[in-house]
């Protein structure tokens, strides 16, 4: 047996946090000893708690102090991180250290600084005494890339003491809630981040237009509750495809029955955009008159489309190299503070992997097992409302207008 | 090789039924010959289609005629009606003769008379010169039971020549339709049906109320768009505590989060409701003040409320007997024309069993499961909407509203 | 303010009781002092804590109080339970004490006498000096119950400190899963059960026939692994259906198309079955010759068919009033160890309301709604199966046969 | 009114592509009267018919025409199909042809050539006297494209005239068959296809690794039923994870629960395989032992793997660019004769979209909602089958084996 000291601090009782570090130890077949813990005695303090952790031999403990690590605990004196260099690029060195989603910092140089860009899956670099949280493709040889857990610590977020009826809906994936009332909740959330000045990004998939809810999405981007839009080439044509004909993907977006030579519209929509050079150009030109492209590029609000392979065409602004879309999207996330998906199960998962845990999360869809495979794939964070995209969207913007006046 | 002659009469190509007439055929590997075929030039002309049907042996031959019989073939000089005793109660004399749930007649002492109370699977027992359909549990010991498909008609529905927004979508299950436009078809149908004196009824499971529709399907038994309700225990219990406490199940309607001691809720308004005697009168003395069964007794909307295996209590108007319960709702189906089922597998199957195909029947559920496995089960004029029933019924109230003015 | 001592035993923070107790408390807006903590420094030691809780009034207390209660939290000198007469039958006192499904204990002429068939929502009756468990149905006039939680002590389950794979799955409702891993040690979990006595009830629903596995399950029936079948009316007719004509409904169970005229096949079983006087009879007979039912009859392993409204017929057997069904179906689980419930919502959800805490129970369905929905409805300790049952049965049977080799 | 004769010939009453006809006219508010209608009379032989089709004006009578024609009407005499230039690169000219998955042919220099690579909604042009279905991303400046239905004749498929298990489940997307027997048409459906020489596609999303079903996969290959795999950069990950560890992102694949650090698996393997160059080269080098890829490199059986926004890494072999991953899956999938399509909805509609009407196309998904977007999204040709591809790839590889014996 061989074992190690570290340290808690937080609210460990009421945030799960001493609950979930014994319970790894001992599914990891570890051993530990609580050596000192004070409990928080009232609501606003700290606790604190000191444990003495063992493992078989040097490995098994060094895989609990793994485990250990990611719910904040802590090595008693702080030493320095580890580095070894990338020897080419997109190759990782030994034992490198993978990230949570949740705030980190690095000890490095005497002092813990924070890492940048946190998301899930990912390693840390140190570039220009920064470090950086990087995915595998923008490893470069020679990069300094943090092994090992020593000198990183992770701060889970805290359960809120105080009661918040959007914090506790967290989780949830049931389809048997009262669907207005959440509604009203995500409303009032959003109107009250934009007033202290906080970002939303929308994620759409096609069933946005399909189920008509196109005008409502449009409209709330016309009202300024859309700070960014990804998306990928499907929304656009079928969103262009109803300002010019009325129709999605051929369906009447009145009667929801097939318009005859319909499927005709979705190719002629990307010849068409595709003739004049792209979406922003079709609006300036007066081609396209209304809908989500529209209000996006009347307002400068940044979309991006990512490329799929069921993709025709595409349009002209769509990125068709994903791994080019992916950086452009994680660059627009940064500093976005909210983030609702909207009816798409691969852009809500892709997404989920570009954001810290910190980034308010909701996902709407029809399906449960869409909500269900987000939190499995670690966005944890998100709040699922299982519901009609189609009835939820347009009921979304009536409660934000209400509860604007 | 032995062989028969039958005609068609009707929209044979536009209804396809000739066509599922010889496909019938081949599927039992039977041979045919088309005799005679008149088609119907013009829109409003009916056609007409005798053939010649052979089966390896007579009985071959009976089962590729059972099949045809359904689909509206005729023998083409109508025999008497056969008849056999059933033998003892509940139990049914051999080659006793299925119905669809299609109109149907028989050829009882020299002319043709229609079935009573058609609905799928059942039988047909001549009473007093009538013909009436019967379920099993209903026959009784010398009972005279049809037999075979001589002297029996059935009349399938054809397809409206006239293109109606409503009859189109049927047999869709699709979520990814326009819903708040599919909505108002729905409402504008419901409108002129009751210009027309029709009657509606809707089937409701406890979703309704979880889901915070409970405001809108008050208040459309309060507008009188609800001719009859049919539902379990469980919507009744829950819409009571949320008159009395304004949680569902325990469940806060307003947050969707359980209130503390909010299961005690539940039980406490059974037993409230038992302890004065059942709905109507707690409605009667003012414990129940608003909600779906507080409307129905005010407007004397007539409610049946079936037993299950997983009810609590019940409330006394519950009717604990299935069997009982089920030839109640079947007596007061009679006369029905339209029905809206909400979120309930179990009653939406129960119901469709009980209808003619002649009944409009809009399923409205958010699993596509509920709506395929009513039309599985028989029930193929059903319209699917999958959709939250939460968002949908206020909307739909809305509709009605709207288009009423 | 107004305050009480309380204290909590146990593995208070590894199953996350004293996390839940505190979080409890900040949700109903109480206060809390932590007077003693003492953790178990080892795995094997206990925790102590001693906490002083207030509410703003006696009311508000009370109901911190009733909520902690439910946590295992106990008076620190055990009162005497308080008890009030019933004024009428299924008519409860005030402020009845509500049951979880854990075991439980009430403080009863000075000692803890066990709350016999604990399961949840349930009152509690004293009757001749025991203490009974009843459902409101079963309240008679003048039954003292139990009211307030003064005497109550709940023990909810603690978490093994012994990793289990089977325990592990609990609460899992992904489709993302090793399926036929999962099947395995569900099947080594039945055949240790079954090694040390235990008994077990499988829940089934109609599609374990249309899906194929009715073999399956006859043959763990024969084989000894059933010890009761719960399941409704359609079961049993499509089973007996299936022995006398090869389908399910009319479905051919060799190719999942429906075979001409079989809809016949099932009215037919119907009247052949009461013609005979029940299913017994039929198996006596030799009319019925295998499957599900017969080897029920056979291996005199008793089952319980709970009438519902989509019934035909029914059966003989079939209790068609849902109390006289579900009271016949708490007696008959009295002292099951596991469940599997196959392929039903009602029926599982039914069974769960009737079971302790402490009864493994294995839910598998193709849609995850059924599993969430048993979860939701309080059977917290099932383990979710998200897959096709007409292939799991077959894999699970096939498994008990290896591993009992 | 205005009015053109077309005339059509085949199976035109049980193929319904006469009441389909019809039923076009009349939806589009057409009229038309039936010239000449001569029927088969006996199951041999084909049927002619003979239209005069009239509408309001020169426009509504072409919408009405280009209807039919998708339906197999054609002009008494062919003309010359028309041709217009492509003004740009992925520019359509007005009035572009829309093709079908239908088998086309279009009457060029006096004689029907049939159009290559015939797939869904795709334009033909002209080149070098051979007539190619290309996507609108492939359309040079300059490609003579077919405008309007002058001289484009399609061949919709008739069902066929002898029942068939296979085609007969067409269309279905029940839960409720009998899985094990369908898994069985399956396997028999691949064995006579392959001994005819056949070509076997297989697209597989991530699913098929998590479920277990990896090794049957693997087996599959292995055995040669199947010449083309179509998948992404997960599928390949997580299968090279569990030759390498035993996990699937993180998951012990034979206990279904997270292993401690196995997060780090994933990135470890795909740093692991780009060191080496690739997948290919890593089981060259022994560094890959087992599973689906293995077998692909062992077997010489060609894979594509395309990229999504969702990829980490991505390994060496993965297109990143989608539209050039479109093109090479296209390539691969000609003379392709079967695709059995496992868990994955994009990839499944993509494929989808590149197939003729006439390439036997399975869905396997526990979701119906899969199957049902392939069918609303035009391969009505799939057959689906709604389970648990974990125990359904295990059970068709063993019914591969017994049937091939």
């Amino acid at each position: 047996m061989i074992g190690k000291e570290v340290e808690f601090e937080g609210h460990l009782i009421d945030s799960l946090i001493l609950s979930k570090a014994l319970d790894t130890i001992l599914d990891l077949e570890g051993e530990f000893e609580i050596l000192e813990f004070r409990v928080g005695r009232k609501k606003e303090e700290h606790s604190y708690a000191r444990l003495f952790v063992a493992g078989k031999d040097e490995e098994h403990l060094n895989k609990i102090l793994r485990e250990l690590h990611k719910l904040g605990a802590r090595e008693i004196k702080p030493e320095e991180v580890e580095l070894k260099e990338a020897e080419a690029d997109k190759v990782l060195p030994d034992n490198f250290y993978v990230t949570t989603n949740h705030p980190t910092y690095v000890f490095y140089k005497g002092r813990w600084i924070e890492v940048e860009d946190i998301s899930m899956d990912r390693v840390i670099a140190i570039r220009d005494d920064r470090a950086v949280c990087i995915s595998i493709d923008e490893v470069k040889k020679g990069d300094k890339i943090v092994v090992g857990e020593k000198g990183v610590k992770v701060v889970p977020p805290e359960r809120p003491r105080k009661y918040s009826p959007f914090q506790f809906m967290g989780g949830s994936v049931s389809s048997e809630r009262p669907t207005e009332e959440i509604t009203e909740i995500i409303a009032r959330e959003m109107i009250e981040l934009k007033k202290k000045g906080g970002r939303i990004a929308v994620v759409a998939g096609p069933a946005v237009n399909h189920t008509g809810a196109r005008e409502a999405l449009a409209a709330m981007i016309r009202d300024g509750y859309v700070d960014l839009l990804l998306s990928g080439n499907a929304l656009a044509v079928h969103d262009i495809e109803a300002s010019l004909f009325g129709t999605s993907l051929g369906m009447d977006l009145r009667t929801g029955r097939p318009v005859p030579g319909g499927n005709r519209h979705h190719l002629y929509t990307i010849s068409k955009i595709i003739s004049v050079g792209g979406i922003k150009r079709a609006v300036e030109l007066g081609i396209v008159k209304d809908g989500i492209m529209y209000e996006c590029v009347k307002n400068n609000v940044p979309f991006i489309l990512a490329g799929s392979i069921r993709d025709d065409g595409p349009l002209p602004e769509v990125i068709t190299d994903v791994m080019k879309a992916k950086k452009a999207m994680k660059e627009a996330l940064r500093g976005i503070d909210m983030v609702l998906m909207l009816a798409t199960t691969l852009h809500s998962i892709a997404v989920g992997n570009l954001l810290p845990s910190t980034v308010k999360t909701i996902c709407v869809d029809i399906n449960p097992a869409t909500v269900t495979k987000l939190m499995d794939r670690g966005t944890a964070q998100a709040i699922g409302v299982v519901t009609d995209v189609g009835l939820f969207l347009p009921k979304l913007y009536e409660k934000l207008r209400e509860l604007r006046e």
